[in-house]
């Protein structure tokens, strides 16, 4: 275990794939690894990108990876996917596309799996994450497929989260003309050679001047095709531009310790989730109250009450 | 409070609308009225519907709500939303559609609020079924829209399960092949009327035929014209079928307790997850603890093992 640290701070793609398979997995080999590591964490430009299937945001990524390239960085991509039970074709095809990268050693694409829920999803990205920027990668791309709650949760755990929309995006127009503004701090009308794509561009555009913004941010709404490359340089250099505006607004430090407080919640909820699992299967006073809630004489949010005094305040007796 | 807690149980179509905005709205109130309408719960035959956007969940909602007033039952629906960000303008419409059942005092629509988060929903929705359960309501339909791992996991919250296709829902019949099976009891290809949906209907059958089946329930695959009233008849029927071999298998039984498990975690979950968040703001040991992770001195799950110790081990202390 402690080889693979090194080797990830070394440098080593095997490695890293490995130490992001174990944080997948989650448990106390995780919890090791990420302790080794956390010191080496919290130095790459997080990028996020989120949009409804068929935006053509793996083309953006794609195309995002060249400009990033260009400038000599190196660039992790993680692809997530929480609504796999649908898209599972889909995506496979994607992620084939893009390996093409992956013959320059500069660039490491990897797709997250599935960890049953949104929140367990959410926190092995965070990890996952620190394993890339130990590795020595300056640029992450987390990529999220759909637009669910989760799939936007998990895009904003980046610095700059870049919206996808393509021209007749109706009703992703409509959410954002609806003030639910914070989705984006870059928005991207992709398949721009498609007729509509300035009307949507300035559709979005609009809403903005009705919106009071809350940062000092503008967001820019920029037209690309993908496919060719074109307009990509000005996604880049946004991207960059958001950065500056972050670290010198000192919002980046800010949303920084929004997201971690964020994750510090999402894992004391994980351990007592994982900690009541394991007693509703050995132990026979929680399976018990379980009966009662069943038949019921408990109501659960009196019974979760009781369950949660039980599952810390008894092993806070036992370290003393 | 207790006034509201009588008047649903009396059958006061106000004082329920006002129950479940208590419920979503969460605290110590909504805990009070649960506990007080928990032990009139568990009657109802739960119906969970979810599908792609556009397949016409909720025509077939509408049509399925005349059949089961056929038979002289009382129905309520929960249409739950995670997915709002994006969606919001078209539910609204659906919404407003499916509004035309309520000049029938028998029928009870709610569209329920996003918690912020999944599992926030997915407990607000268990326990506005319980409201309505307590008012009298003999089946719940719950319906989501989209296909995420949170809408999911909410239908799935049902007794039975109902997947909306429709005619060249290609990635969603892919999915079914690639044994993703346990996603719903009953199928429906809606816009019958459309080419392919015969097809569509037999690609699904013939993925059965490849998988094991791990129960002795068959799902049935059913063809609808829902927006005519096509086939509707028949999708009753098999739902009818489906609670009766879940009563005479034991699995019914099952099934309520595996769900029931899945909230008591997401219950202990969303109490420490709010337990930790009172105290970043007001505890100073918290904060300071905060400080150290942000400076990289702390790892999270350090941090956050600890913290839930102190969160419930303090407590307990004060207790004895």
């Amino acid at each position: 275990m402690d080889s693979i640290s090194e080797d990830v701070l070394a440098g080593s793609r095997r490695a890293l794939a490995r130490a992001i398979t174990i944080v997948e997995d989650g448990g106390p080999e995780a919890t090791h690894l990420v302790r080794k590591l956390f010191p080496y964490s919290g130095k790459a430009h997080l990028i996020g990108i989120t949009g409804s299937p068929g935006v053509g945001k793996s083309t953006l990524v794609d195309a995002l990876i060249a400009q990033i390239r260009q400038d000599n960085l190196r660039v992790g991509v993680l692809a997530v996917d929480p609504t796999s039970p649908f898209t599972g074709g889909a995506i496979l095809g994607d992620r084939i596309r893009m390996q093409d990268h992956t013959l320059d050693k500069n660039v490491f694409i990897r797709s997250m799996a599935n960890r049953g829920h949104a929140g367990g999803t959410a926190l092995a990205t965070y990890d996952a994450v620190r394993m890339l920027e130990a590795c020595g990668y300056d640029v992450v791309i987390i990529e999220t497929v759909g637009v669910g709650q989760s799939e936007l949760a998990i895009a904003q755990t980046a610095d700059t989260t870049i919206l996808v929309l393509m021209p007749g995006s109706g009703d992703e127009v409509q959410a954002i003309k609806s003030g639910i503004m914070e989705i984006g701090d870059i928005f991207v009308v992709n398949k721009g050679d498609l007729p509509g794509a300035n009307k949507t561009a300035t559709e979005v555009l609009h809403s903005f001047e009705l919106a009071e913004l809350p940062t000092g941010w503008r967001p820019p709404v920029l037209v690309t095709v993908a496919e060719s490359g074109q307009g990509m340089p000005e996604v880049w250099k946004a991207v960059k531009e958001h950065h500056r505006y972050l670290e010198e607004s000192g919002e980046l430090k800010k949303r920084r310790k929004a997201k971690l407080q964020a994750e510090l919640q999402e894992l004391v909820a994980d351990i007592a989730r994982n900690n009541l699992k394991d007693r509703l299967e050995h132990c026979p006073q929680v399976k018990e109250l379980l009966k009662k809630v069943l038949s019921h004489k408990v109501d659960p949010h009196s019974a979760a009450q009781g369950l949660i005094q039980e599952l810390f305040g008894e092993s806070q007796e036992a370290k003393v």
